[in-house]
């Protein structure tokens, strides 16, 4: 069921997290009608979404029977155990994480210099750091290699976000759940109670839809 | 294109992975036919899998219509530049992953004694420190919130694994990797480095496939 208070619609955020994350899993329908699940390094670029891999590849041999590409971005920031809650019953337990899901249809590149610029904005994303040459098809030395690479782009049809950080709380149970989480300090809950005070009605600063400027 | 050499093969230590993570991404077939991908917390519990949601969830909605389900679970351990191996060209940067991918048909289960026993398995895995009253169908509490809630089980037909630690390299390449690794020291590049010496040919140690043990 979707609940529509966990839904996130702030686009800078959303681009925000897919630049964060380096790698997804993508959704291809495998020739038998199954689902067939990929994880994979990606870049969200200009609307667009690319990654590469083996042409030989099931998820190539899949795109190019089938266009229709799912992808999704998850991060967990916290298990929220039941007990903070319920003192008996196990059902109040629960987990609060960020994701994006992608629908597009996707189209194995050809043209060496759209190959080139997919590639540059991955790697501008996942070594941001820098340490190789442009990569230019006229460069002989890349030339080959972009040629034998195969890149996919996912031209983007649907694009929603499902940010779920207690906006369903009411304020004393959001209140109660976030001091336990800083009681507890361990793995990400700093983080997600920064998260649930950016997105929760009752305290939302003005403007400030998520923390990730003041991080 | 499916390369042998990072297939993971040993049982235990697929097991020990999925218990290690909190969630996956699983694939269901929409009724559109498009792909439908749902990160969801699950527990792999005797040879099944099992995860809880919503009645009126799109997800079952899809796996009434169509059991056929696809999961993948999956954990980056590092990203390697491109200049650890080459001074110029971005080609040589990549990623090393574990990954386990489960396909099988998915039953909404009705039994509440089986809920019960996919749920207790749920809340052993992630919430291990306990504090709630065992599930159990014939306490007042229980009943009803196992009724109202959709228990779904996944008979395992197909299980595969691929760990992606340099087993491709040779001597040479690995030691200058492993040191740049240990160099760089960031995130996870210390378990990455024990996870290649566990896995690599050139220095399988005896009996030790995984460092799980031992860290």
């Amino acid at each position: 069921m979707r609940r529509k208070e966990f839904d996130m619609m702030d686009k800078e955020e959303t681009e925000h997290f897919l630049q964060e994350m380096s790698f997804g899993v993508l959704g291809t329908i495998n020739e038998d009608g199954w689902p067939e699940l990929t994880p994979l390094n990606f870049v969200y670029h200009n609307s667009h979404l690319y990654f590469h891999g083996s042409l030989a590849g099931r998820k190539m041999k899949n795109l190019k029977a089938d266009q229709r590409a799912t992808f999704v971005v998850a991060k967990e920031y916290a298990i929220i155990p039941s007990y903070f809650k319920d003192p008996k019953l196990a059902c109040p337990a629960t987990a609060f994480f960020k994701s994006v899901m992608i629908k597009g249809h996707a189209e194995l590149l050809s043209d060496l210099e759209e190959k080139a610029e997919g590639l540059a904005a991955f790697m501008r994303k996942l070594q941001p750091q820098g340490g190789y040459a442009p990569i230019d098809p006229a460069d002989p030395d890349y030339t080959g290699q972009l040629k034998s690479t195969s890149v996919v782009r996912i031209s983007v049809s649907e694009l929603s976000a499902k940010y779920k950080f207690g906006q369903n709380l009411k304020e004393e149970g959001f209140e109660q759940l976030a001091g336990q989480l800083l009681q507890r300090n361990e793995g990400l809950d700093a983080e997600t109670v920064a998260m649930m005070e950016a997105l929760c009605p009752h305290h939302r600063k003005s403007g400030a839809v998520a923390p990730h400027d003041g991080e």
